[in-house]
């Protein structure tokens, strides 16, 4: 039970020589997801070593271009791989029509099944639910249809508590998997042995927030209550508050405002416009109200596992 | 009257580390042209250091994504540049639609002019006649629709020859633009001096010639014929020509071919495929047949003028 995220880009508008727009790579409970691929997202999977066959999953959080402009590339790459597992799409109604219409224009059409899952609501929704993981939108306040991702790991099973249980003869091994399972012991007698008496609460699930872009807009704290990892985009630091606001983007301060009401234990920065040089000063800022928060930056690795 | 060809990308297929798809930025008698857009582009345009706003057209051989997967982050990014100057796109039918459809959906509306020239017709055809150069498409053979290039400086105005002139004190100054535009002079007593007696021949006319992606195909000589400078492309070496046949690519050998046939100054090879390690094989290759052959490299830069 383990995240492991890696930055791959973390700026804003468009790629600068040392500026990459935004994309993240996560393995949660051994899934992979490639969240957001802007324009040279596959160039920065090979610097970072990150094998393109990992990626199951694509989630898209909206169709402005620093997130979505590296798609159709990596999904051609992904054929000119040979690649023949399964991929998943997930973004913005209107994403399939946009790769659709450049594969039958080049007529390359791809060898692998290839799914997508457009989203069009605007309350959060269960998109994924596997055995590994699970995953909601986090419908964002941006200007055009935006959601951010939560990635929760799937609940795990009790942990059973043997030096309890070894003082019950009678519990058989064929019997470890109802426990596991929450159910109590039954007696050939009738009775019960409840089952908190015989197991552990599993780890709590690792769960990690991305969001980006959006304004500042504290309907989503229910939503990334308590998460691990919070990703807020901060394009802006408050000084210039009034474009954030009418960008519909936010400052820093407001990125570790959300994150100290949803009270998560991490808040990552990124989505930094080009107008700033020192990034320290989004650290500073956000650090105000919430200590525990970093910079995001292309390279940068995020791990997190059950007993951290 | 001069031409600078700065190569930004020369590899097939996909990004790769040290290795950018196809562009190249061809500044031809002070007009400017980005020749192919593959995914990237814009990051080794800064990196080359070519201001985004002499960028006046753009000329897309075809919709493979190595050529032009680019294009939609440029033009956004002019964008945020806040360019206004117009920008011409060249390319083949539907190149227009995918743009668009991507402005659409991210409601990205350009603010400066956006000009769309679509190609469709097999026959080559002057696309672009302006007082600086003309492009006319080289029909090229490839699996989908694609057009080469040939850029070509419009012919100068003929020289004055002033040692001769200054022997006829009649011609004054306001004769001087006649005798220029090639006509004979004319004597108050009904008499001609003949033009070439007093004007020189204007320099030959620099011309460049864009052939990605194409099979071996004689039928592009006449239009290329004695080319300044030939961008052939030379996917695959000679060991694999059965392979460039399938693909509708070119050998190296089969690129110094044409440029034999052709008669062209100087070849520049390039969309090498990603097999191959040591591109100097590319060179001897081609060199069998053509000697004043280059290889195109990221970063290089051909200058030609009208005394070299």
């Amino acid at each position: 039970m383990s995240l492991r995220l890696t930055i791959l880009g973390c700026h804003s508008a468009t790629p600068r020589s040392r500026a990459h727009t935004s994309s993240q790579f996560l393995e949660l409970n051994n899934d992979c997801f490639l969240i957001d691929c802007g324009e040279g997202t596959q160039r920065q999977l090979r610097k970072y070593k990150i094998k393109f066959s990992k990626i199951k999953y694509v989630c898209i959080s909206h169709l402005h271009g620093d997130h979505f402009f590296g798609l159709i590339g990596l999904i051609s790459t992904f054929n000119l791989l040979n690649r023949d597992k399964e991929l998943h799409i997930y973004g913005p109604k209107g994403i399939k029509e946009i790769i659709l219409l450049q594969l039958q224009l080049s007529k390359s059409w791809v060898d692998y099944p290839l799914h997508f899952h457009e989203l069009s609501t605007s309350e959060s929704q269960l998109i994924l639910d596997n055995d590994k993981v699970e995953v909601y939108t986090i419908p964002l306040n941006h200007r055009i249809y935006t959601n951010g991702f939560l990635f929760r790991e799937k609940k795990q099973e009790r942990k059973l508590h043997m030096s309890r249980i070894d003082h019950y003869p009678e519990i058989e091994i064929c019997d470890y998997q109802n426990l596991k399972n929450g159910k109590d012991f039954k007696r050939e007698d009738g009775s019960f042995i409840e089952n908190k008496e015989l197991t552990l609460d599993p780890p709590k699930p690792i769960s990690y927030a991305y969001c980006s872009d959006t304004a500042y807009d504290e309907s989503i704290v229910p939503l990334i209550h308590q998460s691990d990892l919070l990703y807020h985009e901060s394009t802006f630091l408050q000084e210039h508050h009034e474009l954030a606001k009418k960008t519909k983007h936010s400052t820093a301060l407001q990125a570790g405002s959300i994150a100290a009401k949803a009270e998560v234990k991490k808040l990552l920065l990124g989505h930094y416009s080009s107008r700033y040089k020192d990034l320290e000063l989004f650290l500073k800022e956000a650090n105000q109200v919430f200590t525990n928060t970093e910079l995001a930056e292309a390279g940068k690795q995020i791990f997190i596992d059950t007993y951290s």
